[in-house]
């Protein structure tokens, strides 16, 4: 365990910015403007750190202090310690990352002799980034890591994906990798490659896919032969590797899912094993390994992150795990990054979000439908119009929403990591692993709505390259695809999370909803919500056992509703978020600046215009297969 | 009126392909394959024209043929005309435009010393469809048009949309201009300009967008001084304007939203002015006038279309319509312009839809849920999946209804412009008002959801560029902002087409409905989908009434609602749509290839899995607008 002064943190405001329920941040200066190359006076995406609403959560909402204090081994974050880690990462994101996420989408990655060069500041940051110990925030100190929660790893990689998604990409790769290599790895791996990735001067890798295989892992036909010295030698080609090459550090530590010879077919004969692209010799590198980076892709999006082809030529590696059990280490890593992906999704919505609201009170087109509100001006702000505040409103409903979504996976995820006895860590990981695919799946698909919100707000100048808005869009489309689709989550909710265990993680889930329902049963403003919500979380373990029913008959029926299951999953969970944080709201007492009340408002707008989407979810799961088996295959063809 | 001897299209297959119901169109190779930068092979978007399903609503669903035969002046186009016309631009855009998308995605335009270079292939492709005959298909012969009705138009423009929207856009231009022009231009106007955009060898703009007005016209800026002789010198900068410069003709005739001296402000004050690029001369031109091209945008999509800012430098222009009544011919162009946006959402579904089902017969991952289908493979190929077909499904359910939607809207347009009499030709004028925006609004939105369902069938290849399927979903994102954001379109539904005329247009168009829910009534099959098709369109008359009455009391009320009830219609319409098609199908006898049966059950996925979001969008209409506008302006900032 660490005292507090153990944390190494570069915290330089650390203690002196602490949490004031009652301070209030100013407004946002006006948008930044800068002159295009058409010479007109544009609207730069504004962007602030939304530390009022992630302080709300961790204080009033959630309590994250008192929560470690009953976890064992990080007791010493308490408020200002958690305030001041907030602070700084605040600041390192906003005035080192942000500035980059434009450029770097316009600049791209350069392959050139196999050597991959990031766009221009990427390296000073990363550099920036290892320097102030955020590499490792959540290893254990024996590793060089700062030993913090899980959930306090999570606001940084928030942070770190909602201002440059791109550049994030490469810290949460390692952070896979070290996650992997933390629970599977030998303790002379942990020596030296462990290490090295804590510090950050080695960066990692996730190497699963390969030309012929995507989604279907089991299909790998990289192969590794055994060596006299325990060594392997690994050969084939793998794709899409994100941050599998680049200039950030001084090594990259690939884990490679491949075939032992004579492994069984399918899953259940893949190997994980460790290749790293310098050999290590004393404390740094040696000779050069035989992978090698053969392209990167040109992607829709994520320009900054070097997605690459990676050529395994007989490269040395090392088993990591047992032979034949890489799927286990593999979802060890998996898991991790499918929460960062969820949280990439949350990230790209708050970004997009403030760049639209901004816009909308700084463009002028038309007057207010019930008249001028800027009679002095040639025409009012379009934020005054009904259906802008639509698209605002959802983009901070689900943002707000989402981000509590996201803060009770934490609150889970360190429970199951510190709790204090070993049923309340086994129930939290349950918790933790129902939650996994919904935080991935629903924050992801509903940024791509956000995201595309934010555009239309912009209306034709959010087509255009220069005002940053689109590439939020870009970059968020591969979040429902990279570590696992939407469609990936929906089966793996339903069948390994939901239906496996017979419905009880899910049942004690809902059972914690129905207890907030019934507590604000009789309050006036929320009892109305609280009702609705109640009904809907009974709805869902209902449709889950009618799912579960129907699948024994035929699984395809289960395959038939579950991303809509998945959908609607996400919409009762926000919606409890919200309520929680209604209440909460409400029960702030003393003088306001609107922020409570605009918590109030914003949480009835998510009952009011977005609950009500599982109206149509709940029809569409009840419905069958045949719906969209019947038709033969042919038939799709023109 | 024309004889048929008079239509000089060049068709060359003219009357040997005509239609048979019985014809069985063979399944579609494999998709093309290339070899990648990567060296993989990769399934390229596989693409044939959908003759079949065109023939089905041409032919056996609205006998288009027989409703030309009640039409005036448009008589000679039979069953055999039509179908040599549409096996001819289906070839000319199979084999010319499709092959130049993803090649002019890649290139786009550049700019030099003032000239825009559209990317390679297009100038010939434009000069091949200006060879052909097809850039004034439905213009006056008098003027050198080929005299076709509206409907027949709307075929070309759908296939060239379908295949190379940034291409469709440069004819696409000039349709509208021609439209503003013949009816608001002057007869030597006429003689001068629109026999050159008939002919093609000059192509046309819509010059209305300003840097500071987009949405709201009102504002524009830009000046006319009247000279001596009757013309007027035009000064102002436009920006946005689509195909505002290019090499793919001789001359380009722009038409300009600007303010004569003294005009009363907002859009009581705009007037329309032809200014072309080079001023005419003889049977050409002569010397160039006062506009230029200052800078092209760089897009999220349709790069092959160049964007252009302009600008006019006392330019020399001439008046079209009335002084002050610009308003009025800018709606001349830009309804058939929405109509033709729509179209544009259609096409990308189309595209985008071949290309994943092709991806999807191909690609193998995982087994069926229910068992092996493919044993001898090392997996299934992925169409077997539930969601991957309920991704596909729904892109053939909307592709197959939208396109009868718009053809539907086609027949409205006929009939507005060449019905018998003049009672019958308000009518339909009322209805293709009222469906504009629907076809603009809800194609041009389901559009963007279904490129993005292509896009996650792809997986992590549909976010690689060269596979050419990420691209349909940027091309895609332009066409719900320009024309009218979705938001402007349901403006203009509820107030302007619904409300304005006391809901009269509606009623009518209810009662159509109805009509056909009622003939089904007792039939077996379609009975239920009847019945519920018919309490959809009652509960659509009634949520107009509701938001009629809450409208008087708060303009608020009806833009707070606007989008989710132009959604709503859109989803009641191609249920309508749906009905008449599967109707049709059953009625069909004889021997069967399964094309009628897919038909049905098509239209059972759409009743079964996408009509279910009305029950969402019901809720949401009627909920009240204080859900959107209690929030203060200012706490949407962070």
């Amino acid at each position: 365990m660490f005292a507090r002064s153990e944390y190494r943190l570069r915290i330089t405001a650390c203690g002196a910015q602490c949490y004031d329920a009652r301070a209030r941040r100013p407004l946002p200066p006006l948008p930044g403007r800068h002159q295009t190359s058409n010479q007109f006076e544009v609207a730069m995406p504004a962007y602030r750190t939304p530390l009022r609403d992630m302080r709300f959560l961790l204080h009033d909402v959630y309590d994250f202090p008192g929560h470690y204090q009953r976890l064992e081994g990080v007791e010493p974050v308490d408020a200002s310690l958690l305030d001041g880690i907030l602070d700084e990462i605040a600041r390192f994101t906003e005035q080192q990352l942000f500035p980059l996420n434009l450029s770097g989408d316009k600049t791209g990655c350069r392959l050139e002799n196999g050597v991959v060069s990031t766009p221009d500041g990427f390296r000073e940051a990363y550099e920036a980034f290892v320097a102030g110990g955020w590499t490792a925030v959540t290893g254990a100190q024996e590793w060089g890591g700062q030993g913090l929660p899980a959930s306090v790893g999570m606001l940084v990689e928030e942070l770190t994906m909602t201002t440059n998604l791109a550049w994030g990409m490469y810290p949460a790769l390692s952070h896979g990798a070290m996650n992997a290599l933390e629970i599977h790895g030998t303790d002379e791996q942990k020596d030296v490659y462990l290490r090295k990735l804590h510090a950050g001067t080695w960066t990692g890798t996730m190497c699963l896919t390969e030309p012929h295989c995507g989604s279907d892992v089991g299909l790998v036909r990289t192969r590794a032969e055994p060596e006299a010295d325990g060594s392997y030698f690994i050969t084939g080609t793998k794709i899409f590797i994100s941050a599998g090459e680049h200039d950030l550090g001084e090594n990259i530590v690939h884990l490679v899912l491949a075939r032992l010879p004579g492994a069984p077919a399918g899953t259940k004969g893949i190997s994980m094993f460790l290749v790293p692209k310098y050999l290590p010799e004393g404390d740094g590198i040696g000779a050069r390994n035989g992978v090698s980076c053969a392209s990167i892709e040109e992607k829709m999006g994520i320009h900054g992150n070097a997605t690459c082809v990676l050529n395994f030529d007989g490269a040395r590696g090392w088993l990591v795990g047992a032979e034949n059990k890489g799927m286990r280490c593999m979802f060890t890593m998996m898991n991790a990054a499918r929460l960062v992906v969820g949280l990439q999704g949350l990230g790209q919505i708050e970004a997009a979000y403030q760049g639209s609201a901004a816009y909308a009170m700084e463009r002028e087109q038309m007057r207010a439908l019930s008249g001028p509100v800027a009679p002095d001006r040639p025409a009012d702000p379009i934020i005054v119009h009904p259906d802008i505040r639509r698209m605002l409103l959802t983009q901070k409903a689900l943002a707000e929403g989402g981000r509590a979504l996201g803060y009770y996976a934490g609150l889970q995820a360190d429970i199951a990591r510190n709790g204090v006895d070993a049923d309340e860590r086994a129930l939290a990981q349950k918790q933790i692993d129902l939650l996994t695919p919904i935080v991935k799946g629903f924050l992801t698909e509903v940024a791509l709505e956000c995201t595309n919100h934010a555009l239309q707000i912009y209306g034709g100048h959010g087509f255009i390259r220069e005002h940053g808005i689109e590439q939020y869009v870009r970059d968020t489309r591969i979040t429902l695809i990279y570590e696992g689709t939407t469609q990936i989550q929906a089966l793996d909710l339903i069948g390994r999370k939901v239906l496996f265990d017979g419905g009880k993680t899910l049942t004690e889930l809902i059972g914690q909803i129905a207890a907030t329902c019934q507590e604000l049963d009789g309050h006036g403003e929320l009892g109305g919500f609280a009702t609705e919500l109640a009904a809907l979380a009974k709805e869902w373990g209902e449709l889950a056992t009618d799912l579960g029913g129907r699948g024994m008959e035929n699984p395809d029926e289960v395959g038939a509703a579950a991303v809509d299951f998945l959908m609607y999953s996400g919409y009762v969970l926000v919606g409890w978020c919200w309520l929680r944080m209604m209440q909460q709201a409400l029960a702030a007492t003393g003088e306001d600046d609107g922020f409570h009340a605009g918590k109030v408002h914003t949480g009835s707008f998510y009952f009011r215009r977005l609950l009500p989407r599982t109206r149509t979810l709940a029809a569409t799961i009840r419905d069958r297969a045949d719906a969209l088996l019947a038709l033969p295959a042919e038939a799709f063809a023109r």
